[in-house]
């Protein structure tokens, strides 16, 4: 049967994986089987959907998070959000059969420096030391560590969450997305029933942090967006309110809807002109996530940010086991993620799967690249449940 | 007794205050005596700091904390860091009596909107409504509501701190001063003790905050300076570490001593430069305070913040009862707050006091002024106890 | 029109009300309207839910709440789930119009505690001091202070949430008892999606507890009861599993469909059996919520819960604004609360009424009185929604 | 030098080691070195503290922490505060280098739970779960694995704390027992400093209690004792007050010390009066951290629990990096833990101090076993800095 194709007795000693050479040089290559240590299993990917991240890897290389840090990363294989099949389990490992559809998230921190000790893997202080004699056992896969885009990925089982047995190949990619949005709203902390958040950008990430949001019972939920397409699909995900962002004027239509400003911004754009929206729409005592954020210093309003008691704080991905929480109410239907699925394609594709989600070919969100035999290029089929 | 000079049976009907006219034009004039309402008592005061707020106030007028906010205030008294002795009770009030040693937070919220609700009184949503068909209870004496630039004010009884017997009156005036740095590293959350704390700028709530984080069990205590005078003050007050801002290199310093960077900062200089050395010298998952913060937009790496997961936020004055908190300490005689009180005038002196605070007239850091007979101007009389 | 009958410029000078003399005497009389104060509305009753807690108080009087605290409650009105319309407004409140729909929750704290500064105005300090001389403005409606027996009530802003228009008055009752489920999950804190929840006793409060949990993405919610008509309820409202607490092993049976055990507890059943039950099936480092609680010291096996650092918290009531969350989620129509609601009585009716809801006649779970005209007794009405 | 016997190049192949065989069989043995693993130190021991627990320990077994958990734990070594010097590092271990004198807190996670995740590595699901095919990683050394009364032992670097140069090996075995206190404060939350704290019996936890509270600037800090020796130690280490057990009202006069009762009670007694006392002088929203606990169920008040809105939890031992904290604490000189400590005696003479420690004879509190030259029996020397 198809499904067990490449696990337990049947796994082989070679897969094909895309590499990551100079800036923009992708090949497919055979590579050896890798070996699942402790507390880590062999993943057989399934399908992997494509990140704005990934596509800033390939010409810039994997974001500089520490000063001085390392060179572009090259020679190994990006691609971070991955689902598969559990094909083989390191020693000890109980937690997971050989079988085991599973969906991942990005990091494995050390769990030895202070973030770790304190549950924020995602801001582990070894980030990125996990080869030669500098192994703190950090991983990243994707960005610092071999990533989806190949047939196999060895896992740290603090990175799986079960798909169950319903949910799509394609649906359950998404959760390291929607596990971002759901950190988010989880670091603005705070008792989201009954209070209104804004989430300004209407790309995956923000159209599931509006998912998220109105799960947790955020009242009104507000989206700003530009392309009409894109807003359409965030009224489906549970806005209350969409604002154009180039007809209105977003932070008056902000304190008009909510009287007093927002209680919550996430912004999941990320420049100079949205970051100072937040400060003026956010209230007294107010909080404001930056899921998306610009590559350059910028014209700040930090004296109406301190004037207000207004918090701020950056998230890079998913953390806090965010993605079991997303998944969660994935699992329950209480919202649909495939919403933002717009095409699948062959993992042998991947180069035509990048240029669709990099231009956006064919109002392109979510693409993603497959593994499974039968899988055609283009659009994803119209869906059942829908 | 002078204790009891002017209180209970012996109040007088009419009271001298420092009123301020146009920008620049305070006047000492003859009010009628105030009346405590429900949950209010009337104060005689004391003593008062002068704080850098009180001179921009008087320029600019009370900050403009909504958008489209109050005008400049005129025809009130301002000084918002007093101490002195209940004088009269309001209805039902049995929390305190007559002849008690009582200093002052500033801000009492509404008690009826979402911040307050939530204990947050110092965001509160109906900041300065508190006259006429507009009164929702919220006070900040000294900025929308009459303050200590007098000779009686009326305080809510949420907004006093009881004074020991053994403290003196210029001590006292500091606790709001302290409150605001208690208030920062509250706000900063997480569990401070063995943590690094790097203070930015040794002005009043700067040393202060040094004190405070000490107090905390912070290791290391980090002081950012310029002024070898204040430098030492701080050092006095428990920093392990002063790095002098125009000789050093004030990030790779801390880095150094910290390795992988500050778990807190808190910016108490707040302006273009300090606020990217602060993102600059936060470790990952770290928190930056500004209790203090530039005018207008400045340049600010917001990307830095995001890709290392810093939180940030503003605060404006102290919160969450944090004067309870530095008063325990000041009582306990963790640290000397009294060290940075510099110089005491007559309240009739007040231009010359706030003279010598703009100036820094004499090394001037904390100027108070007294209602008590005998106080003479200039320097403080040589400290007993340090 | 009837929905303007009574309120604003047609406001009576009398009113009708139940008092409350010896235990068990219970009498319909005229009073004078009252008259809201400060922060205050006057509310004209609609409807009336009635809660295990009025019947303990009829016959015990207001729960002790203070030890060596206020004697037997007699002479004024009981009656804490109620909703209306406000019929007219105190001095200074804009923040609602007369004619608008509003639901309440009981407390109003004094704001002057500790407890109440740090927003936790259930546990107000000043709990019941609110006539004479020791008026510090405590509010609990039908426990201390007049509540909803009676054609008008007084209510401070703060107890008051909105009722969206095409909401029943019967389901607008029911805001309390699943503000407070609400509240309890919000104090049993963590990161509820995903985790799992155990709901024991399928009372009003445990019900929507299970409804609640759902909401908030819990997984999987278990309730355990006894009756199976309740246990029906539960799986409406959103139970995964329900296990019948006569006929299994309880604990076994939490252990096999979690694993580890359960996450977070809510026990609404509140017995010796079930607190030690409670102990038992939560894991390492879980919590437990006591919603109801022994009259009695009951043997407790404290050290199981010590080894297995296991929380434990009791609540009495809403509190936390958790409410206003509540309804968030009822407005969204994530559950339907009206599922508890069986039977409706004129407010005339209201001995018939409370018969009924001792007596558990004819099924019955939530029991309501109206005041509005045409309002029959026994059963609701088949309900279109569901 | 002394100070370097034994490690790094100089060490031994074969260690001597204290084991425990049936109940109360300890036997000097002689037994191979024990390698560190990644993420692992092998630590010469210095010094080891006896903790209550041991003595339970040797005739109970480890505490039966998971129910149908583990049996007597036996061929194995005892002891779990201890202190000494790094002999050797394991693979990859740079936070450290061979020489570095260190302390050690108890539990080393699995890493991979739920409860690991959040940073509560004392709640690990994995507990107890390290040998054989079940080797999950937990490390709970001196309970389910090897620990201190030898010549050397393997800690996670996790379980690592820096002792400064001037602390003595014995004031340094004191930071699990410190860190104990400051893990029950850290998790009683809130804002420490002017909250009234009481703490329920001066043993070891509960004197360190005083100083931990005492040092977060807790006021009044509270001791109820009974042995006037111990009492007298705890006002030196911060109680404002000490109530006699034995002749005093204990709630009564806790409430008239706080007015409402103590915000915080931890007890170190954990027998059922105590565990009712503290409920019964806890204020409304205050919260309780059992430090002891008693073996079997008790009679407790629920009820009044539950009334009255109190957080009760257990910890077991250190968590959340509090040995840390404390000894920041400990370090900064704040309180001076050797107060507690009464006896050394060689580790050859073992069951001599374990007598002494059990039989409290010449009022034994803290009795350490050494492995350094020199050490002679008897109460510790006068102490220099007191």
């Amino acid at each position: 049967m198809a499904q067990n194709r490449g696990i337990g007795s049947d796994l082989p000693d070679k897969m094909r994986a895309w590499v990551l050479g100079d800036p923009e040089e992708l090949s497919l290559i055979e590579k050896p089987m890798p070996t699942p240590g402790r507390a880590e299993v062999l993943v057989r990917i399934d399908a992997v959907a494509i990140c704005a991240t990934d596509l800033e890897i390939l010409t810039y290389g994997t974001p500089a998070l520490i000063e001085g840090g390392p060179p572009f990363n090259k020679n190994y294989t990006p691609g971070h959000e991955y689902m598969g099949t559990v094909a083989a389990l390191g020693p000890g490992v109980d937690e997971f059969v050989v079988g085991d559809r599973v969906t991942v998230e990005i990091h494995a921190g050390c769990g030895q420096c202070k973030r770790c000790r304190m549950g924020m893997y995602t801001s582990c202080h070894n980030y990125g030391l996990n080869y030669g004699d500098q192994d703190k056992g950090h991983r990243a896969n994707g960005f610092t560590t071999d990533g989806g885009f190949a047939e196999y990925a060895v896992n740290n089982i603090n990175t799986l969450i079960r798909v169950p047995d319903e949910m799509t190949d394609e649906e359950a990619t998404l959760v390291v997305t929607a596990g971002t949005s759901m950190y988010g709203l989880t670091e603005l902390g705070g008792l989201v029933a009954g209070e209104s958040v804004v989430v300004i950008g209407p790309g995956p990430i923000g159209l599931l942090a509006v998912a998220v949001a109105k799960a947790l019972g955020a009242a009104p939920v507000i989206l700003v967006g530009t392309r009409e397409s894109r807003n359409e699909i965030g009224r489906k995900l549970g806005a209350d309110h969409v604002i154009d962002a180039r007809s209105e004027d977003v932070v008056a239509r902000v304190k008009e809807l909510t009287g007093k400003g927002a209680d919550y911004v996430v912004d999941c754009a990320g420049n100079e002109t949205t970051v100072n929206q937040a400060v003026a729409m956010t209230n007294r005592g107010g909080k404001i996530c930056l899921a998306a954020f610009p590559k350059n210093a910028v014209e700040f309003n930090l004296g109406a940010l301190a004037v207000n008691n207004i918090y701020l704080y950056g998230i890079r991905g998913e953390g806090r086991s965010a993605t079991h929480r997303a998944m969660a109410f994935m699992e329950a239907g209480t919202f649909d993620a495939s919403l933002i699925h717009t095409h699948t394609f062959p993992m042998d594709d991947l180069p035509t799967a990048l240029k669709y989600a990099r231009e956006r070919i064919d109002d392109a969100i979510k693409v993603v690249v497959s593994n499974r035999p039968g899988v055609v290029g283009g659009p994803k089929p119209a869906k059942d449940k829908t």
